[in-house]
């Protein structure tokens, strides 16, 4: 079952004391030069562990402890991105260990970002795929708190606190910009506005996973390529973002090379250094995917940045 | 005359459709590791032209259009860095033609930007002392509108207003830190909240400009060096500055080793790119320079980000 309001609530409750609560940057369109008449960007990259992820796993540990103790196998989680680090720093901070599952091909500085966090890094196959059936296996004889990179209820409701967050503090804008990958993020968001605001998903051409689902009429699989082999590479929206279609207004697709652009952008003329996958909102604004009226205020997610600023164009 | 509240909320009003109201992030002293009860960072690095220059000069400007048209010759500025940025800024905003003195050993980068951005970059002399000289003697024959980078009562005004901003927000801290190279942004804060919050200033061991005037109990040259020498350059406090004395509770010196920690810091925990000035704060805290009380709210300036984020330490 997807979340409701009052799940993501009482994840916001729950994980308050752990997660940052970031702010919202509000410009006028012409700061980035576009005809639209507020950008509200909301700065989840400051986010704890650098993406939203510490929200949705923060509130999966912290639930699951309300009612039992740790499993004495700890957590695990298979991913060699955002959702790893964010496994392996909730779990250091709550005192629980924490397995981490990495094709073989991950680099070693993910590797060793994950082992500085506390947790053990298990690097096996070549694939994502046989990193989590391998993490599959050890869960099932291990008995370890398994934490999906995506597709739990607490995952989404955590994440759905990032929108709680917005509201809070701004109100309602009338559209809301979303990279998906998996679709945790916008599954959160949607099930929080539940069609008050216009929820619009941005996807990168190497893996539309929402797009290829609403296009098929269900769940599919697609060809992960491009940027999104790093960061967004899902091969299948989640089940439970894919139940909360209803509330997601449009899927689009953000060329890999105007990612990059708004990347670059948000550094020049915002100095917010993001990662690829944060700028997906910014870029389909500039590449006219999405086309506000101009009163209008669009809020953007800027949903991460662990990355290396060391690729921004240099600005004395 | 140093500014007093009724000129900074003048000027807020003046410049609100130019610059942006920056966000106030707060968090718990353990995310940094300190044992401080909240910090408050101001972000404003994110600020129009990478610093908070562009308030102060967006004001004078503003100002002086509001009694008298634009000086033919345009507006004047010596300067290599932040103050030069802004007023080449905000003159192109306001369609006022700009000149820039730097001296000849300005990078070729720093040069660009300032041509980028539409004004006439004089590179003269191999010294900031020579390139100010020679920017004097030009407006004296042209009639040109002086901008001085840190020593104008529009100037601190505009600064004050980052100050009535934070308390907009977030209301009163118990402590302000904030960087202090000629004293325009710790006079305009201190004018704002006239003794009614510790505004600390903080100053890189090459340029402790208002540490010795404190010590001389007047304004003094010192020798300006290190870190400092491309940012906080100043060779002495402002004038305007030093007349808010009264309001400004210490001046200490933060190491430039410990500056240089503080800026990494701010990346690789809150994913913060700011320049080494913007570090200073944190870099107190760090060192123990400034020890507050548990229970304490820090406000802490992020000043500015104009620099290169190639430095910063990669994190995958």
């Amino acid at each position: 079952m997807p979340p409701d309001r009052a799940a993501i609530q009482a994840a916001a409750l729950r994980i308050r004391d752990h997660v940052r609560h970031t702010p919202v940057l509000r410009l006028p369109g012409a700061a980035l030069g576009l005809p639209v008449g507020e950008l509200w960007l909301k700065l989840e990259h400051l986010q704890r562990s650098g993406s939203f992820k510490a929200r949705g796993m923060f509130n999966r540990l912290l639930q699951w402890r309300e009612t039992a103790p740790w499993p004495e196998a700890g957590a695990l989680v298979a991913s060699g991105g955002n959702a790893g680090i964010a496994v392996a720093d909730a779990a250091a901070a709550l005192g629980l260990r924490c397995e981490v599952f990495v094709p073989a091909t991950a680099p070693a500085a993910k590797r060793e970002r994950l082992q500085a966090l506390g947790a053990t890094v298990v690097a096996v196959g070549d694939s994502y795929a046989q990193a989590l059936a391998a993490c599959q296996q050890r869960q099932r004889a291990s008995g370890a708190l398994w934490m999906h990179a995506y597709d739990q209820p607490e995952v989404l409701a955590g994440a759905g606190t990032l929108a709680s967050e917005i509201e809070a503090d701004a109100g309602l804008p009338d559209r809301v910009l979303v990279a998906v990958g998996g679709g945790g993020l916008v599954g959160g968001m949607a099930a929080w506005f539940e069609g008050r605001v216009r929820v619009q998903a941005l996807e990168p051409a190497g893996a539309p996973t929402l797009h290829a689902a609403r296009a098929a009429g269900g769940a599919v699989d697609v060809d992960v390529g491009g940027l999104a082999a790093d960061a967004l590479g899902a091969r299948r929206i989640g089940a439970l973002a894919w139940a909360l279609n209803r509330y997601i207004a449009s899927a689009d697709i953000v060329p890999d090379a105007v990612i990059h652009q708004a990347q670059r952008l948000l550094w020049q003329q915002l100095r917010l250094a993001v990662e690829p996958a944060a700028a997906l909102p910014l870029g389909a604004l500039l590449a006219g995917v999405i086309a506000p009226a101009p009163h209008e205020r669009v809020a953007l997610v800027l949903c991460g940045a662990n990355f290396d600023p060391a690729g921004l164009a240099t600005v004395a």
